[in-house]
Protein backbone atom coordinates (compact mmCIF):
# COMPACT_ATOMS: atom_id res chain seq x y z
CA UNK A 1 0.00 0.00 0.00
CA UNK A 2 2.43 2.71 0.96
CA UNK A 3 5.02 1.49 -2.14
CA UNK A 4 1.72 2.66 -4.21
CA UNK A 5 1.30 6.30 -2.62
CA UNK A 6 5.06 6.54 -3.05
CA UNK A 7 5.58 5.57 -6.80
CA UNK A 8 4.85 8.86 -8.75
CA UNK A 9 7.33 8.29 -11.72
CA UNK A 10 5.25 6.35 -14.89
CA UNK A 11 8.96 4.61 -15.23
CA UNK A 12 10.56 1.44 -13.32
CA UNK A 13 12.60 2.01 -10.75
CA UNK A 14 15.20 0.18 -8.98
CA UNK A 15 15.62 -0.66 -5.45
CA UNK A 16 18.18 2.15 -5.13
CA UNK A 17 15.91 4.93 -6.79
CA UNK A 18 12.61 3.52 -4.59
CA UNK A 19 14.88 3.98 -1.52
CA UNK A 20 16.52 7.42 -2.68
CA UNK A 21 12.29 8.13 -3.82
CA UNK A 22 11.07 7.32 -0.01
CA UNK A 23 14.18 9.44 1.27
CA UNK A 24 13.10 12.30 -1.03
CA UNK A 25 8.81 12.09 -0.11
CA UNK A 26 10.05 11.94 3.73
CA UNK A 27 12.19 15.22 3.27
CA UNK A 28 9.20 16.77 0.92
CA UNK A 29 6.55 15.89 3.88
CA UNK A 30 8.70 16.58 6.60
CA UNK A 31 9.60 20.17 4.73
CA UNK A 32 5.78 20.24 4.71
CA UNK A 33 5.00 20.09 7.98
CA UNK A 34 7.90 22.67 9.41
CA UNK A 35 6.96 25.24 7.33
CA UNK A 36 3.27 25.14 8.78
CA UNK A 37 4.45 24.70 12.50
CA UNK A 38 7.97 24.99 12.86
CA UNK A 39 10.01 21.89 13.80
CA UNK A 40 9.72 21.98 17.27
CA UNK A 41 6.01 22.27 17.45
CA UNK A 42 6.45 19.24 14.40
CA UNK A 43 6.34 15.70 15.91
CA UNK A 44 7.97 12.78 14.63
CA UNK A 45 3.91 10.89 13.74
CA UNK A 46 2.98 13.91 12.14
CA UNK A 47 5.59 13.83 9.46
CA UNK A 48 4.67 9.79 9.13
CA UNK A 49 0.89 10.62 8.87
CA UNK A 50 1.88 13.49 6.10
CA UNK A 51 3.83 10.74 4.06
CA UNK A 52 1.31 7.74 4.43
CA UNK A 53 4.29 5.97 6.26
CA UNK A 54 4.70 4.16 9.33
CA UNK A 55 7.31 4.91 11.57
CA UNK A 56 9.24 1.62 11.34
CA UNK A 57 9.89 2.45 7.82
CA UNK A 58 10.30 6.31 8.27
CA UNK A 59 12.85 5.51 11.16
CA UNK A 60 14.41 3.49 8.53
CA UNK A 61 16.00 6.75 6.93
CA UNK A 62 15.62 9.10 9.60
CA UNK A 63 16.45 8.19 13.34
CA UNK A 64 14.72 11.43 15.02
CA UNK A 65 13.81 14.82 13.42
CA UNK A 66 17.10 16.27 13.77
CA UNK A 67 18.35 13.63 11.39
CA UNK A 68 15.86 14.91 9.32
CA UNK A 69 16.89 18.74 9.54
CA UNK A 70 20.23 17.86 9.13
CA UNK A 71 19.30 16.12 5.71
CA UNK A 72 17.75 18.86 4.93
CA UNK A 73 20.48 20.94 5.54
CA UNK A 74 22.72 18.88 3.74
CA UNK A 75 20.84 18.64 0.60
CA UNK A 76 20.29 22.38 0.28
CA UNK A 77 23.98 22.80 0.19
CA UNK A 78 24.35 20.04 -2.37
CA UNK A 79 21.95 21.78 -4.02
CA UNK A 80 24.28 24.86 -3.96
CA UNK A 81 27.09 23.39 -4.88
CA UNK A 82 26.01 22.25 -7.89
CA UNK A 83 24.93 25.87 -8.98
CA UNK A 84 28.80 26.65 -8.29
CA UNK A 85 29.60 23.87 -10.30
CA UNK A 86 28.21 25.21 -13.62
CA UNK A 87 29.75 28.65 -13.24
CA UNK A 88 33.14 27.40 -12.57
CA UNK A 89 34.56 27.88 -15.75
CA UNK A 90 33.19 31.20 -16.17
CA UNK A 91 35.07 34.06 -17.73
CA UNK A 92 32.61 37.04 -15.84
CA UNK A 93 32.60 36.00 -12.22
CA UNK A 94 30.58 38.98 -11.39
CA UNK A 95 28.44 37.83 -13.34
CA UNK A 96 27.98 34.35 -12.55
CA UNK A 97 27.81 35.43 -8.65
CA UNK A 98 25.01 38.16 -9.60
CA UNK A 99 23.44 35.25 -11.47
CA UNK A 100 23.54 32.60 -8.47
CA UNK A 101 22.49 35.01 -6.33
CA UNK A 102 19.31 35.35 -8.08
CA UNK A 103 19.02 32.02 -8.05
CA UNK A 104 19.49 32.05 -4.42
CA UNK A 105 16.56 34.32 -3.93
CA UNK A 106 14.18 32.71 -6.55
CA UNK A 107 14.73 30.05 -4.11
CA UNK A 108 13.60 31.32 -1.03
CA UNK A 109 11.52 33.83 -3.11
CA UNK A 110 8.52 31.75 -0.60
CA UNK A 111 8.62 33.46 2.93
CA UNK A 112 8.12 30.02 4.26
CA UNK A 113 11.31 28.75 2.86
CA UNK A 114 13.11 31.65 3.83
CA UNK A 115 11.43 30.76 7.23
CA UNK A 116 12.72 27.15 7.40
CA UNK A 117 15.80 28.28 6.25
CA UNK A 118 16.33 30.49 8.86
CA UNK A 119 15.17 28.33 11.89
CA UNK A 120 17.79 25.63 10.35
CA UNK A 121 20.70 27.85 10.60
CA UNK A 122 19.16 28.74 14.46
CA UNK A 123 18.87 25.47 15.50
CA UNK A 124 22.02 24.57 13.91
CA UNK A 125 23.67 27.67 16.80
CA UNK A 126 22.12 25.61 19.79
CA UNK A 127 21.66 21.87 18.36
CA UNK A 128 24.93 20.08 18.48
CA UNK A 129 23.46 17.46 15.98
CA UNK A 130 22.68 19.51 13.45
CA UNK A 131 24.94 22.41 14.02
CA UNK A 132 27.88 19.55 12.86
CA UNK A 133 26.29 18.89 9.81
CA UNK A 134 26.01 21.99 8.94
CA UNK A 135 29.40 23.62 9.77
CA UNK A 136 30.35 20.40 7.57
CA UNK A 137 28.57 21.27 4.42
CA UNK A 138 29.03 24.82 5.25
CA UNK A 139 33.00 24.16 5.12
CA UNK A 140 32.52 22.77 2.09
CA UNK A 141 30.33 25.65 0.36
CA UNK A 142 33.05 28.12 1.20
CA UNK A 143 35.99 26.19 -0.22
CA UNK A 144 34.55 25.17 -3.00
CA UNK A 145 33.65 29.29 -4.03
CA UNK A 146 37.26 30.50 -2.54
CA UNK A 147 38.26 28.24 -5.01
CA UNK A 148 35.93 29.85 -8.04
CA UNK A 149 37.18 33.15 -6.55
CA UNK A 150 41.04 31.65 -6.94
CA UNK A 151 40.20 30.86 -10.56
CA UNK A 152 39.03 34.21 -11.37
CA UNK A 153 42.07 35.81 -9.69
CA UNK A 154 44.61 33.26 -11.96
CA UNK A 155 42.59 34.63 -15.01
CA UNK A 156 43.07 38.21 -14.44
CA UNK A 157 39.11 38.33 -14.19
CA UNK A 158 39.12 39.85 -10.62
CA UNK A 159 41.42 41.35 -7.75
CA UNK A 160 44.07 39.69 -7.00
CA UNK A 161 45.01 40.86 -3.79
CA UNK A 162 41.76 39.43 -2.45
CA UNK A 163 41.67 36.94 0.43
CA UNK A 164 39.76 34.65 -1.41
CA UNK A 165 38.67 32.58 1.54
CA UNK A 166 37.67 35.91 3.46
CA UNK A 167 36.10 36.68 0.46
CA UNK A 168 34.06 33.32 -0.07
CA UNK A 169 32.96 33.82 3.77
CA UNK A 170 31.46 37.15 3.04
CA UNK A 171 29.44 37.09 -0.12
CA UNK A 172 27.73 33.61 1.76
CA UNK A 173 27.04 36.04 4.65
CA UNK A 174 25.59 38.54 1.86
CA UNK A 175 23.32 35.45 0.33
CA UNK A 176 22.45 34.22 3.74
CA UNK A 177 21.28 38.15 4.66
CA UNK A 178 19.76 38.88 1.56
CA UNK A 179 17.55 35.27 1.68
CA UNK A 180 16.35 37.06 5.32
CA UNK A 181 15.62 40.61 4.26
CA UNK A 182 14.14 39.84 1.47
CA UNK A 183 11.73 37.77 3.34
CA UNK A 184 10.77 40.57 5.46
CA UNK A 185 10.94 43.44 2.68
CA UNK A 186 9.27 41.32 -0.39
CA UNK A 187 8.35 44.75 -2.57
CA UNK A 188 11.95 45.76 -3.08
CA UNK A 189 14.12 42.73 -4.42
CA UNK A 190 14.93 43.79 -7.32
CA UNK A 191 16.36 47.19 -6.67
CA UNK A 192 18.15 45.25 -3.85
CA UNK A 193 19.59 43.16 -6.29
CA UNK A 194 20.53 45.33 -9.03
CA UNK A 195 22.37 47.18 -6.48
CA UNK A 196 24.27 44.37 -5.26
CA UNK A 197 25.61 43.34 -8.72
CA UNK A 198 26.87 47.02 -8.70
CA UNK A 199 28.38 46.39 -5.84
CA UNK A 200 30.13 43.11 -6.48
CA UNK A 201 31.52 44.64 -9.82
CA UNK A 202 32.95 47.24 -7.83
CA UNK A 203 34.39 45.56 -4.57
CA UNK A 204 35.56 42.85 -7.08
CA UNK A 205 36.82 44.85 -10.11
CA UNK A 206 40.69 44.44 -10.83
CA UNK A 207 42.18 47.37 -10.22
CA UNK A 208 41.59 49.54 -6.66
CA UNK A 209 42.47 52.97 -8.16
CA UNK A 210 42.84 53.27 -11.66
CA UNK A 211 39.76 51.30 -13.35
CA UNK A 212 39.55 50.33 -17.24
CA UNK A 213 43.45 49.05 -17.05
CA UNK A 214 43.00 45.48 -16.77
CA UNK A 215 46.12 44.08 -15.23
CA UNK A 216 45.77 40.68 -17.02
CA UNK A 217 42.89 40.09 -20.38
CA UNK A 218 40.84 37.36 -19.50
CA UNK A 219 41.68 33.98 -21.65
CA UNK A 220 38.66 32.93 -23.29
CA UNK A 221 37.28 34.52 -25.72
CA UNK A 222 33.56 37.08 -24.45
CA UNK A 223 31.69 34.35 -26.13
CA UNK A 224 33.06 31.37 -25.27
CA UNK A 225 31.12 30.57 -22.24
CA UNK A 226 27.90 32.90 -21.95
CA UNK A 227 26.67 33.17 -18.75
CA UNK A 228 23.39 32.27 -18.01
CA UNK A 229 20.86 35.14 -17.70
CA UNK A 230 19.08 35.94 -13.99
CA UNK A 231 16.83 33.88 -15.56
CA UNK A 232 19.22 31.02 -14.61
CA UNK A 233 17.52 27.78 -13.22
CA UNK A 234 19.33 25.37 -11.70
CA UNK A 235 19.75 23.35 -14.53
CA UNK A 236 22.91 21.40 -15.46
CA UNK A 237 25.50 22.82 -17.08
CA UNK A 238 25.51 22.41 -21.68
CA UNK A 239 28.71 20.46 -21.33
CA UNK A 240 29.76 18.42 -18.36
CA UNK A 241 31.58 20.56 -15.82
CA UNK A 242 35.12 19.91 -15.62
CA UNK A 243 36.86 19.07 -12.48
CA UNK A 244 33.34 19.18 -10.13
CA UNK A 245 31.70 15.86 -9.31
CA UNK A 246 29.87 14.47 -11.92
CA UNK A 247 26.85 16.58 -12.46
CA UNK A 248 23.50 15.72 -11.77
CA UNK A 249 21.00 15.38 -14.22
CA UNK A 250 17.69 17.71 -14.68
CA UNK A 251 15.80 14.61 -13.02
CA UNK A 252 18.07 14.03 -10.13
CA UNK A 253 18.32 18.09 -10.05
CA UNK A 254 14.03 18.18 -10.40
CA UNK A 255 13.75 15.72 -7.36
CA UNK A 256 16.36 17.28 -5.17
CA UNK A 257 14.24 20.78 -5.99
CA UNK A 258 11.38 18.82 -4.86
CA UNK A 259 12.89 17.30 -2.05
CA UNK A 260 14.11 20.78 -1.10
CA UNK A 261 12.64 22.18 2.87
CA UNK B 1 10.14 39.24 48.42
CA UNK B 2 9.85 39.24 44.46
CA UNK B 3 10.81 42.99 45.20
CA UNK B 4 13.92 42.23 46.95
CA UNK B 5 14.97 39.84 44.85
CA UNK B 6 14.72 42.63 41.79
CA UNK B 7 16.26 44.89 43.12
CA UNK B 8 19.75 45.41 42.69
CA UNK B 9 20.52 48.98 42.26
CA UNK B 10 21.72 50.70 45.21
CA UNK B 11 20.10 54.30 44.57
CA UNK B 12 16.40 54.71 46.05
CA UNK B 13 13.72 54.08 42.48
CA UNK B 14 10.70 56.12 41.36
CA UNK B 15 7.91 53.63 40.59
CA UNK B 16 8.58 54.01 36.89
CA UNK B 17 11.93 52.89 37.27
CA UNK B 18 10.63 50.14 39.18
CA UNK B 19 8.35 48.92 36.86
CA UNK B 20 11.01 49.19 33.43
CA UNK B 21 13.81 46.60 36.00
CA UNK B 22 10.88 44.54 36.48
CA UNK B 23 10.39 44.44 32.52
CA UNK B 24 14.27 44.13 31.96
CA UNK B 25 14.28 41.58 34.69
CA UNK B 26 11.68 39.43 32.79
CA UNK B 27 13.55 39.96 29.71
CA UNK B 28 16.78 38.81 31.03
CA UNK B 29 15.43 35.95 32.36
CA UNK B 30 13.19 35.33 29.54
CA UNK B 31 16.46 35.54 27.48
CA UNK B 32 18.49 33.32 29.71
CA UNK B 33 15.93 30.22 29.34
CA UNK B 34 15.77 30.91 25.49
CA UNK B 35 19.33 30.77 24.80
CA UNK B 36 19.53 27.65 26.71
CA UNK B 37 16.53 25.68 24.97
CA UNK B 38 14.90 27.77 22.36
CA UNK B 39 11.72 29.68 23.10
CA UNK B 40 9.11 27.04 21.78
CA UNK B 41 10.47 24.53 24.47
CA UNK B 42 10.82 27.49 27.38
CA UNK B 43 7.29 27.94 28.96
CA UNK B 44 5.83 31.10 30.67
CA UNK B 45 6.28 29.02 33.54
CA UNK B 46 10.05 28.45 33.51
CA UNK B 47 10.39 32.30 32.74
CA UNK B 48 8.59 32.74 36.14
CA UNK B 49 11.04 30.90 38.10
CA UNK B 50 13.86 31.98 36.33
CA UNK B 51 12.75 35.79 37.31
CA UNK B 52 11.61 34.67 40.60
CA UNK B 53 8.01 36.35 40.07
CA UNK B 54 4.59 34.96 39.85
CA UNK B 55 2.72 34.22 36.57
CA UNK B 56 0.63 37.60 38.05
CA UNK B 57 3.85 40.06 38.21
CA UNK B 58 5.04 38.84 35.18
CA UNK B 59 1.62 38.89 32.91
CA UNK B 60 1.41 42.48 34.17
CA UNK B 61 3.98 43.11 31.65
CA UNK B 62 4.00 40.54 28.98
CA UNK B 63 0.86 38.72 28.10
CA UNK B 64 2.24 36.04 26.23
CA UNK B 65 5.37 34.82 25.22
CA UNK B 66 5.06 35.84 21.93
CA UNK B 67 4.66 39.73 23.33
CA UNK B 68 8.07 38.67 24.85
CA UNK B 69 9.91 37.80 22.03
CA UNK B 70 8.55 40.87 19.80
CA UNK B 71 9.88 43.34 22.61
CA UNK B 72 12.61 41.64 22.45
CA UNK B 73 13.34 42.33 18.60
CA UNK B 74 12.01 45.98 19.25
CA UNK B 75 14.58 46.72 21.94
CA UNK B 76 17.34 45.17 19.61
CA UNK B 77 16.30 47.68 17.16
CA UNK B 78 16.00 50.23 19.33
CA UNK B 79 19.31 49.97 20.52
CA UNK B 80 20.56 49.40 16.80
CA UNK B 81 18.98 52.69 15.95
CA UNK B 82 20.40 54.88 19.29
CA UNK B 83 23.69 53.62 17.78
CA UNK B 84 23.15 55.32 14.29
CA UNK B 85 21.80 58.29 15.67
CA UNK B 86 25.56 58.84 17.29
CA UNK B 87 26.73 58.22 13.75
CA UNK B 88 24.24 60.52 12.06
CA UNK B 89 27.24 63.46 11.47
CA UNK B 90 29.27 61.86 10.92
CA UNK B 91 32.07 63.02 7.74
CA UNK B 92 33.59 59.47 6.80
CA UNK B 93 30.33 57.58 6.25
CA UNK B 94 32.10 54.16 5.16
CA UNK B 95 34.25 54.46 8.47
CA UNK B 96 31.63 54.57 10.60
CA UNK B 97 29.43 51.83 8.82
CA UNK B 98 32.50 49.95 10.20
CA UNK B 99 32.50 51.05 13.30
CA UNK B 100 28.56 49.73 13.01
CA UNK B 101 29.37 46.42 12.01
CA UNK B 102 31.77 45.76 14.31
CA UNK B 103 29.14 46.89 16.98
CA UNK B 104 27.02 44.36 15.74
CA UNK B 105 30.04 41.96 15.29
CA UNK B 106 30.87 42.15 18.91
CA UNK B 107 26.96 42.52 19.87
CA UNK B 108 26.42 38.96 18.63
CA UNK B 109 30.03 37.31 19.55
CA UNK B 110 28.47 34.33 21.50
CA UNK B 111 27.14 31.95 19.04
CA UNK B 112 23.55 31.64 21.73
CA UNK B 113 22.80 35.42 21.21
CA UNK B 114 23.34 35.17 17.59
CA UNK B 115 21.15 32.00 17.99
CA UNK B 116 18.73 33.28 19.42
CA UNK B 117 18.42 36.64 17.34
CA UNK B 118 18.15 34.39 14.49
CA UNK B 119 15.78 32.41 15.80
CA UNK B 120 13.59 35.44 16.02
CA UNK B 121 13.86 36.09 12.39
CA UNK B 122 12.68 33.16 11.74
CA UNK B 123 10.06 33.46 13.96
CA UNK B 124 8.78 36.01 12.55
CA UNK B 125 8.51 34.87 9.31
CA UNK B 126 5.54 32.46 10.69
CA UNK B 127 4.03 34.16 13.28
CA UNK B 128 2.27 37.16 12.69
CA UNK B 129 2.44 39.03 15.92
CA UNK B 130 6.04 38.99 16.40
CA UNK B 131 6.48 39.15 12.65
CA UNK B 132 4.19 42.48 12.65
CA UNK B 133 6.80 44.03 15.33
CA UNK B 134 9.69 43.09 13.53
CA UNK B 135 8.60 44.81 10.83
CA UNK B 136 7.67 47.99 11.92
CA UNK B 137 11.04 47.86 13.50
CA UNK B 138 13.13 46.88 10.54
CA UNK B 139 11.25 49.86 8.53
CA UNK B 140 11.93 52.50 11.12
CA UNK B 141 15.64 51.21 11.41
CA UNK B 142 15.88 50.89 7.43
CA UNK B 143 14.35 54.38 6.81
CA UNK B 144 17.40 55.54 9.47
CA UNK B 145 19.91 54.10 7.83
CA UNK B 146 18.62 55.19 4.64
CA UNK B 147 18.68 59.12 5.72
CA UNK B 148 21.87 58.16 7.41
CA UNK B 149 23.49 57.59 3.69
CA UNK B 150 21.21 60.70 2.05
CA UNK B 151 23.07 62.31 4.27
CA UNK B 152 26.01 61.72 3.01
CA UNK B 153 25.37 62.01 -0.19
CA UNK B 154 24.41 65.64 0.14
CA UNK B 155 27.80 66.20 1.70
CA UNK B 156 29.67 64.70 -1.01
CA UNK B 157 31.27 61.75 0.93
CA UNK B 158 29.38 59.03 -1.15
CA UNK B 159 28.31 58.12 -4.59
CA UNK B 160 25.31 60.56 -5.28
CA UNK B 161 24.11 57.80 -7.52
CA UNK B 162 23.38 55.08 -5.33
CA UNK B 163 19.63 54.49 -4.28
CA UNK B 164 19.96 55.10 -0.47
CA UNK B 165 16.87 52.88 0.40
CA UNK B 166 17.97 50.13 -1.40
CA UNK B 167 21.72 50.15 -0.12
CA UNK B 168 20.12 50.66 3.18
CA UNK B 169 18.44 47.29 2.60
CA UNK B 170 21.56 45.52 1.59
CA UNK B 171 23.49 47.03 4.42
CA UNK B 172 21.22 45.60 6.68
CA UNK B 173 20.80 42.47 4.95
CA UNK B 174 25.02 41.91 5.24
CA UNK B 175 25.13 42.80 8.48
CA UNK B 176 22.24 40.44 9.21
CA UNK B 177 24.26 37.21 7.50
CA UNK B 178 27.54 38.64 8.71
CA UNK B 179 26.03 37.67 12.06
CA UNK B 180 24.85 33.91 11.22
CA UNK B 181 28.23 33.59 9.63
CA UNK B 182 29.90 34.94 12.65
CA UNK B 183 28.32 32.38 14.97
CA UNK B 184 29.49 29.57 11.96
CA UNK B 185 32.76 30.51 11.28
CA UNK B 186 34.29 31.81 14.99
CA UNK B 187 37.73 31.67 13.99
CA UNK B 188 37.05 34.18 10.96
CA UNK B 189 35.53 37.52 11.93
CA UNK B 190 38.41 39.24 11.65
CA UNK B 191 39.94 38.59 8.06
CA UNK B 192 35.99 38.63 6.60
CA UNK B 193 35.30 42.43 9.08
CA UNK B 194 38.39 43.59 7.69
CA UNK B 195 37.09 42.72 3.96
CA UNK B 196 34.04 44.03 4.73
CA UNK B 197 35.35 47.48 4.92
CA UNK B 198 37.21 47.29 1.92
CA UNK B 199 34.35 46.14 0.14
CA UNK B 200 32.85 49.32 1.81
CA UNK B 201 35.04 51.92 0.47
CA UNK B 202 35.20 50.55 -3.17
CA UNK B 203 31.07 50.11 -3.56
CA UNK B 204 30.34 53.42 -1.75
CA UNK B 205 33.45 55.17 -3.35
CA UNK B 206 32.06 59.02 -4.94
CA UNK B 207 33.67 58.11 -8.63
CA UNK B 208 32.80 54.95 -10.53
CA UNK B 209 35.55 54.48 -12.78
CA UNK B 210 38.18 57.63 -11.84
CA UNK B 211 38.37 57.21 -8.38
CA UNK B 212 41.06 59.82 -6.22
CA UNK B 213 38.90 62.69 -7.58
CA UNK B 214 36.28 63.65 -5.45
CA UNK B 215 33.29 65.77 -6.99
CA UNK B 216 32.67 67.71 -3.74
CA UNK B 217 35.31 68.05 -0.86
CA UNK B 218 33.72 67.01 2.28
CA UNK B 219 32.37 70.12 4.24
CA UNK B 220 33.41 69.48 8.02
CA UNK B 221 37.36 69.37 8.60
CA UNK B 222 38.04 65.50 8.81
CA UNK B 223 39.17 66.22 13.02
CA UNK B 224 35.98 67.60 13.59
CA UNK B 225 34.16 64.47 14.27
CA UNK B 226 36.66 61.94 15.21
CA UNK B 227 34.86 58.40 14.41
CA UNK B 228 35.25 55.81 16.46
CA UNK B 229 37.87 53.16 16.63
CA UNK B 230 36.79 49.80 15.72
CA UNK B 231 36.37 49.23 19.94
CA UNK B 232 33.49 51.60 19.61
CA UNK B 233 30.83 50.77 22.12
CA UNK B 234 27.16 51.33 22.84
CA UNK B 235 28.04 54.76 24.89
CA UNK B 236 26.45 57.83 24.43
CA UNK B 237 27.76 60.98 21.71
CA UNK B 238 30.03 63.11 22.96
CA UNK B 239 27.55 65.64 22.23
CA UNK B 240 24.10 65.30 21.92
CA UNK B 241 23.12 64.06 18.57
CA UNK B 242 21.29 66.60 16.71
CA UNK B 243 17.99 65.43 14.75
CA UNK B 244 17.77 62.24 16.87
CA UNK B 245 15.57 61.43 19.57
CA UNK B 246 16.79 61.89 23.09
CA UNK B 247 19.70 59.89 23.24
CA UNK B 248 19.91 57.59 26.62
CA UNK B 249 21.99 57.83 29.07
CA UNK B 250 24.97 55.89 29.41
CA UNK B 251 22.81 53.73 32.77
CA UNK B 252 19.57 53.60 30.38
CA UNK B 253 21.90 51.87 27.74
CA UNK B 254 23.60 49.75 30.72
CA UNK B 255 20.61 48.93 31.11
CA UNK B 256 18.77 47.38 27.97
CA UNK B 257 22.26 46.14 27.15
CA UNK B 258 21.45 43.82 29.80
CA UNK B 259 18.21 43.37 28.93
CA UNK B 260 18.95 42.22 25.52
CA UNK B 261 18.22 38.96 24.36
Amino acid sequence: MSSMAIRKSKTPQSPTQRADQKRVDILKSAGKCFRKAGFHQTSMQEICTEVGLGPGAVYRYFTSKDAIIAAMAEDERRQARTLLSEFHDTDDLPQALSAITRAFARRYAAISDAGLMTEIYAEGLRNKRVGAVIKTAETEWVDGLADMLRTAQERGQIDQALDAHAAALLLTAMWDGIVIRQAYTPELPEAMLGLFDDMLKRWLANAVPAAGKRSKPAPAPKTATPVAEPQLDLSPPPAPAPAAEKPLTQAEIDLRQMSLI
